[in-house]
C-alpha cells in the first residue's frame, strides 16, 4: 500500500530565493543584523540549496516510493489549496523567516487535515515556531538556539521505533545549529532522538506526536546554512517518518 | 506550604444567573430547543445552584487549607486581571454557553500564566470546549454527549496518584451527562480516571497534562442540572487536583 | 515487505486438548469447582474451538499476508526453540492454566528475543498472569474478573494508531468475561482501546508498549467459553498488531 | 504531613567498606583489574565516603524534614526487615558490586512494598543493573559507561515537576562516570533531566515511573569516586525526590 503515499513537501523558500531576497534583508536589518552579515548569510543558503530546500526534500523522496509534490509560501494559498490538501497523505513544513506571513486560514486547513483526516505532519527545524506546529502543540514552542557550526550527535533513544529504522545508535551532523533545551513542548508521544552539541547543551531532537487522527514528528536538524538535507542519515529519516506518519 | 495556596474559582455564571436569563434563552432557541424545555433547563440549574456553580466549589475550598477567590464572565476583564493572575496558584474552570464571549486576551493572558508561571489549571466538564482548554490542548476536543441523567461510574486507574489520593477504587456519580468517547485530545501525561455509563459509553474522565512550567487537570464529571460538586468524592478529587496542580 | 511476516501462535492448549483433560479436571477441582461445573467448562471450550485458539487464530492469519506457524506447552520446550524464536517476528500469546507450566529458561529466551532482537509480542486475554507478560511488565498484572457472558463493548481512543485501521468508534463482543480495572500494569505508551461492560466496570483492553528493540501488544478479548478469535472485528485487530509489531 | 515522611537509605557498603576489601578485590581480580587499579579504586572511595555514601545521603536528609534509617547489604535481611520496611515511606538505593548478593526474597519484598502499598523507590546510579530495578523495569536495563571523571551537565527537560523545584535550567557535576544512551528502560512516565557528557554522550538521567501504587525515580549522577552526594544541586534534587515519591 505504501507505494501510493503523497507527499507534499512545503518551503517557506525565503532564504534561498533571490525573488526574496530584499524581504529577507529587510528582515535582517530589523534584526539589527550588519549588512556584512546579511550578504554572507543570504549567500551561504543559495550555495547550498541553489533550488531551495524543498527540491532536495523532494528529490530524495521520490527516490524512494513516494509521489511528492511541492509548495511554498508565495503560491496562492501558499500552494495548500484544498484540493492540493485532499491528495496529501504527508506534509512536510520548513519555515523560519515566513512564519507571520503564513495566513490563519490555510493554518486552520492543515490543522483540520491533521486532525479529523489523519494526514501526517512533519515539522523540520525552525519549523517549531511556525503557527501550526504551536496551534498543534499548545505551547510556546521555545528553545535555545546558537548559530554556531558545531557537531551535533543525534542519539537513538528508541531502537525499535520504525523512525529509527536503518540507524546505527547515534550519528554526527558534523555542522548544525544548536537547539537546545528547556524545549517548551509536550512531552512526546514516543522520543525517537536526543541531541547532544559540543558546546554543552542536549535537545529532544527528534518527538513523535497523535493528536486527533493525525501523527506528527518534529525533527530539529536543517539550518539552512549547513547542507543537512543531503545527509544520508537525515534523509533515511525523512523517509521513515513519511512511512509511520501516513495515514490509515 | 500549602497553607498558602491561592485558588481562583472561575465560572461563567450565565445557567444560574438570573441576570443573564435571557442570553440563555436566546442561545437554547437558536439551538431549537422548546420554550418548555428552556424553562425546566434554566430552572433546574438554578435550583441545584443558587449561587452559582463557583459558590459551591468556592465554599468546599475554603474548608480545606486554601486561599479562595471567584470570578465571573460578566466582571471586568471576566475577573481575571493582571493583578488577580498574579495572585493566584491555580486556577478552577468551568464555562459552557460563554465560551465565545471569553475575550482572546484573556485566554492569552491565562495561557501566559499556566506556560511561563506554572498557574495550575484545573478545567471542569463543558470547559472542554473552552478557548483555554482548546488551545492548550491543540487538539478539536470533541467527544460525546447525552444529557441523560444516567449513573457515570468514575474508576480509578492510576492509584498512587496524588489526585486519586482517599478514593475507593471507584465512585458513582447517580445522575450524570454522559460524556463519551471519542474523545479528542492529546493521550494525558497520566490518566488517573476513566468512567462508565449506563448507556454503554467509556471516558477518560480524569487526565493530567504537563504544560509549560503549568499542570493541567481535565476532570469531566459536573453537569449544572445535578447537585455534583456537593458529592463527597467530587470535592475529594477538586481538593487533591487544586494540590498536584500547584506551581513549584 | 510484509509479505515476509513470520508469525509464531503460541497457545497452552489445555483447555480445548482431551489429552489434557484431567489436568484441567485437576486444576479446576483445586479451585473447588463442582464435576458438574467442570464437565460443562471444558466441553464448551472443545466445542467453539475443536482444534485449539491456535489453530483459529492461525487460520485467520494465513489468509492474511503472513507465514504462520503454531507452538504449544506440551511440546518439546514448549515448540519455541533457539530455531523457532530465530524464524519469528511477531509471537502471539494465550495461556491461563498452565502459566506456571512454563519452563523460566523459555521465558528468558522469549525476553531476550523482544528486547535484544525487536521480535513483537502479542499477549491475549488470560496471558495477563503469564510470566513473560508480567516478567515485562513488572508489575503484578492484577486486574478484576468474571466470568459472566456478557457484553462487551470495544471503545477506540486513539483512532489514528494503525491497530485501529478499519474499526469503527467501537465494537460489540457479544458475550465476554468481564476484565476490569484495576489492571496493574504500566501506563501504556500507547492506549488504544478501552472496554465498558454490562455489569459497570471499564478496562483498558488494548495497550501498546515498546520495551528494548521489541514492540509489546496486550489484547484482552478472549475468553475461551466464546468464539472471539472468530469476529472479525477481533481478527481485524490481531492483523493490525501483527504488523504494529513487527521489528525493523 | 511531609514531617511524617520515613526514608530508609539503602546502601550495599561494600567499595567504602574496610569488611568488605578482599569481596571487593576478588571481584575487580576477577575483572582482571590490576593489583595497582584495585589499590587506587578501593581508596578513593573511602576518602571521599569514610563512612559510607549512604551516610552522606542520611545526613543531608536528616537537615530536611525527614526521619532517616539507614541499611546495608551485610545486616541480617540486608538491614530490610519485614518491620523495616512496614515503616518506610521512600527506600533509597544505592548497589554496585554486590547486585546479585541481594537475596531474592527481599527484592519480592521491596516489589510488593512499592506495587501493593506505594513504596517510594528511588534507585541511584549503578543501581540501574539491581535485581529491584530490573524486575521493576521489566527490561534489561543496560547503558554505555566510562569511568572517566569528565564532566556532566544535567539538563532540566520538564521545569514544572515537582523534581525540578528550586533548580535552575541547568547544573553542572564537575566530575562524572559517564552514562550513555542506549540506556534500555521503558519510556519513563515522566522524564525530568536529560544529561550531556564532554566525551559526546546524552543520557536520560532523571526518569519517574508510577508502578502499581508506588512512584519510582531513576537518577543517574552519583559515582562513588566522586563527591557527587555533597553537591548541593544533587541533594536538592533528592529532596525533591523523596517529597514526590511519598504514597499517599
Amino acid at each position: 500500500m505504501a507505494e501510493a503515499l503523497r507527499v507534499t513537501v512545503w518551503n517557506e523558500f525565503i532564504h534561498e530565493n533571490p525573488a526574496r531576497l530584499e524581504t529577507l534583508k529587510t528582515k535582517y536589518r530589523n534584526l539589527c543584523f550588519s549588512e556584512e552579515h546579511i550578504i554572507e548569510a543570504t549567500q551561504g543558503v543559495v550555495d547550498v540549496y541553489p533550488d531551495g530546500i524543498h527540491s532536495v526534500i523532494a528529490k530524495h523522496l521520490r527516490q524512494q516510493r513516494f509521489t511528492v509534490n511541492t509548495a511554498t509560501l508565495d503560491e496562492p494559498e501558499h500552494g495548500l489549496t484544498e484540493a492540493v490538501m485532499a491528495e496529501t497523505d504527508v506534509l512536510i513544513w520548513w519555515g523560519h523567516l515566513g512564519h507571520d506571513e503564513v495566513s490563519d486560514e490555510i493554518v486552520e486547513r492543515i490543522h483540520e487535515r491533521v486532525i479529523t483526516h489523519g494526514m501526517g505532519l512533519i515539522v523540520l527545524h525552525s519549523g517549531h515556531y511556525s503557527k501550526i506546529f504551536k496551534k498543534l502543540m499548545g505551547t510556546s514552542c521555545s528553545l535555545k538556539a546558537r548559530e554556531s557550526g558545531e557537531r551535533e550527535r543525534v542519539w537513538v533513544v528508541e531502537p525499535g521505533h520504525p523512525i529509527a529504522r536503518g540507524l546505527d545508535e547515534h550519528f554526527d551532523v558534523p555542522e548544525s545549529e544548536m537547539y537546545g533545551e528547556l524545549f517548551d513542548i509536550p512531552a512526546p508521544d514516543t522520543l525517537v532522538f536526543v541531541s547532544w552539541f559540543e558546546g554543552g547543551e542536549v535537545f529532544r531532537s527528534g518527538c513523535c506526536y497523535n493528536r486527533g487522527r493525525g501523527k506528527i514528528f518534529y525533527f530539529s536538524p536543517g539550518h539552512e546554512t549547513h547542507p543537512i538535507y543531503y545527509q544520508s542519515e537525515i534523509q533515511q529519516v525523512l523517509t521513515n517518518a513519511v512511512e509511520w506518519a501516513r495515514p490509515f
